[in-house]
């Protein structure tokens, strides 16, 4: 069973103010790259969002024009506040149909590595991840369930912590380059040490599995999935015009971004 | 056009000390993982080598069963010293064959940015390049020649510099961590800045191009190739047993290995 981190009062609360957990989408600067790797999504796009927190993603995709959305999560507090926010924000037409992301978003609480409800239905276009994939223990089992659950021809999207920022058992922060502020390095070690890393973000003891991009790609290959894309998420330069302490992030990529389609 | 290190004085008879000079495949402890990537290799297999320095693997093709094995290399000075290999070794059978391998064996000197021997003819079944595609400035272009020569259903296998070994500026080699001799780490920046990189290995001023993984991926990708398999090479416990100073390569991947399908 994955842990609950996200039922964590402390963690919860720590989310909370997370830019994306406060803006959405808006405040998730890689989701600009990621939209642009969406397939094209209208009314008979059918969409699962595999741990899909407060449901950020899942009302995108209603305004993109998805009309069946499904967003699982094992929190059951990430799911209520999903609904909550379902309710509570308008559709964008402003004319009162302010109930309508209720109405067309399912949600489920699940363990995703004990899921059952997606599996060998095949009906679904387009199975989307954000940060969530490095939490699981048993991800070819869990990858077989998805590509099962997809049409012939749907896409896997998805992104995890980029192994290059997960990797160490030593630390994961900056330092310095020989004592020089302005030269910032990021420490790599353990990097073909796959397995479990403990970090204390948002709250103490949460466990994450360290793997690499080879593990990555080959489990899905080895599955079924064709590789589409693989991005090693950077800002633009508009965004770090925008927001300058972007800039340090293409000192060392934070995201992967993988692209997969079932054949 | 390529940067020519390899004719360089100095380059070449450095070059010359490395243990996969000397000892060749047996010297290079990545192969036998490469090895095992090879698609079946009998009589009708045809094979080209792009960069295949002293001829190594091209004679190893010949010793698997092909009789068909072209070698490509930028440098004179590397081309002669596999002919001469070619004539001083011997095949293996202890039969007198030994001048099969120059029987076998034909020698292009080309540079690979330039290189139009290859191109739509679709001869070849596997191509195979170590440690050769960062010196190249146009990826792509050279990709779609190589996809070009190419039977349908072939094989590209090769290496390069990992990002991770590649990317900074700074420096390239290890630092201790808190000062303790026993923590190495890998100093990682400017991953997302590609781009000409300058190193001093073996010789000064040699120019290498830093390419993320995505980078390879996508390119591959976009030039028609289907990505079969992936690995951040790091040795096996046995080649650690054998050899304890390999240990320190499983703390970053100083190796990316791909294999590509043309479809």
């Amino acid at each position: 069973m994955s842990q609950n981190i996200y039922d964590d009062e402390t963690f919860f609360n720590n989310y909370a103010k997370l830019p994306r957990s406060i803006n959405g989408l808006q405040g998730a600067p890689e989701f600009e790259y990621l939209k642009s790797l969406l397939p094209p999504i209208n009314s008979e796009t059918s969409i699962v969002d595999l741990g899909c927190g407060y449901g950020w993603f899942c009302r995108e995709a209603i305004k993109m024009g998805s009309k069946s959305v499904l967003g699982i999560d094992i929190s059951k507090k990430m799911i209520n506040k999903a609904k909550e926010l379902d309710t509570t924000l308008d559709l964008g037409s402003g004319d009162g149909e302010s109930q309508s992301f209720s109405k067309l978003i399912k949600y489920e609480i699940q363990d995703l590595e004990k899921l059952t409800s997606i599996t060998d239905n095949q009906s679904f276009d387009l199975a989307y991840s954000v940060f969530v994939f490095h939490y699981l223990l048993d991800l070819e089992g869990f990858l077989r369930k998805v590509y099962s659950s997809l049409k012939k021809g749907g896409t896997l999207l998805f992104t995890v912590e980029h192994p290059i920022y997960s990797c160490s058992k030593y630390t994961n922060y900056w330092i310095d380059y020989q004592n020089n502020a302005e030269e910032k390095i990021w420490p790599v070690s353990h990097y073909s040490f796959e397995g479990e890393r403990i970090s204390n973000w948002l709250a103490d003891g949460v466990k994450k599995q360290h793997r690499s991009i080879g593990t990555y790609i080959n489990t899905l290959i080895n599955t079924g999935f064709t590789i589409s894309h693989l991005n090693e998420w950077s800002p633009t330069d508009q965004q770090i015009k925008n927001n300058p302490s972007l800039l340090i992030e293409k000192e060392r990529p934070m995201i992967l971004i993988i692209k997969a389609i079932k054949n």
